[in-house]
């Protein structure tokens, strides 16, 4: 490990008031962190767009004209979900790459600064993904009187189960991208 | 002005290889946007949820039960819209002291980091409110033939046009949002 002797174009090379191996040790652990909640994060999102993407329920019964049958593609807001999901996990996993650099190089900023902006913009993205498919689902689960939707969960009982499932991995995605926020603008700061 | 005489705990107060009133000068320009794109994201928010919580349409016409009545109170995601829109622009208008604080002291760092955690925090806040609102907007004017669920748009036009120009103000905080995040970001890796 090159600890303490990487040092960037633009950084001042003297020594700080806090002792050069504690600072940068702080720093690898943030970038260490950093590296194991993207992790996550993949495994959360990538988990969401596959249990909303394959879910898929016909009934028992049919009639002359319609079979009876739910499928995430019939609500706009689901295929969203998954677009959302699917991007945003992209994203994790092609951002890996440069985190790991930071546990190399703990003391890199511009890097840091293109993954907090591009992690801003993820959060709202999944965010907005992981959300309008929430307000589908609630009503799906209870319908609305005023605008004669019904709860449409009463037949499709799985279906209803299964996508509201499939949110909870996107929503614990979000928190993760909002400590890695957090997490990048500490190392931003720490840096002396 | 006590520009480049303030000096945080833990920073060091050696000469850095930027000559310091430049230095100084980009993190306070920083900062005056910083606060200017506050008071832009409140007015977007305020204008939001002022426009959804006014919206109203009773139709001139009724039968012996029903008299026809859209409010933004019947859909849930709607009232969730307003209240989000709401929690941020107080939240901005508590921000906007510390945004200030930052301008005179161009280096301060933990400040900022709680800017950037909460600006996050409150980026998903906004985004989940938007994104449910639009969710049903979107089926309030499509409808979905699969689940059965009619536009209501047809019925209701102006509170439908109403809606979803509400819209526009809080998707417009959360582009200002993130850039204030990207901002802070900034602020804190100039800081040398």
């Amino acid at each position: 490990m090159t600890k303490g002797v990487v040092i960037e174009h633009g950084e001042s090379s003297k020594a700080p008031l806090v002792p050069e191996p504690v600072a940068a040790g702080v720093s690898r652990a943030v970038s260490i962190a950093d590296v194991f909640l993207r992790f996550l994060s993949i495994v959360a999102t990538i988990a969401s767009a596959i249990s909303m993407g394959t879910t898929n329920e016909t009934l028992p019964f049919f009639t002359q004209f319609i079979q009876f049958e739910a499928k995430y593609s019939d609500l706009p807001s689901f295929t969203f979900f998954v677009a959302a999901n699917a991007v945003v996990c992209t994203y994790l996993v092609l951002s890996i790459p440069l985190s790991i650099v930071h546990i190399i190089r703990p003391r890199a900023r511009y890097s840091r600064l293109i993954l907090v902006f591009f992690d801003a913009a993820m959060l709202a993205l999944l965010t907005a993904g992981a959300s309008a498919a929430a307000a589908i689902v609630y009503l799906a689960h209870k319908g609305n009187v005023r605008a004669n939707w019904f709860a449409i969960c009463q037949q499709f009982d799985s279906f209803c189960e299964r996508i509201s499932g499939s949110l909870i991995g996107s929503f614990a995605a979000m928190v993760l991208l909002i400590v890695l926020i957090f997490l990048s603008a500490f190392a931003l700061a720490r840096r002396h």
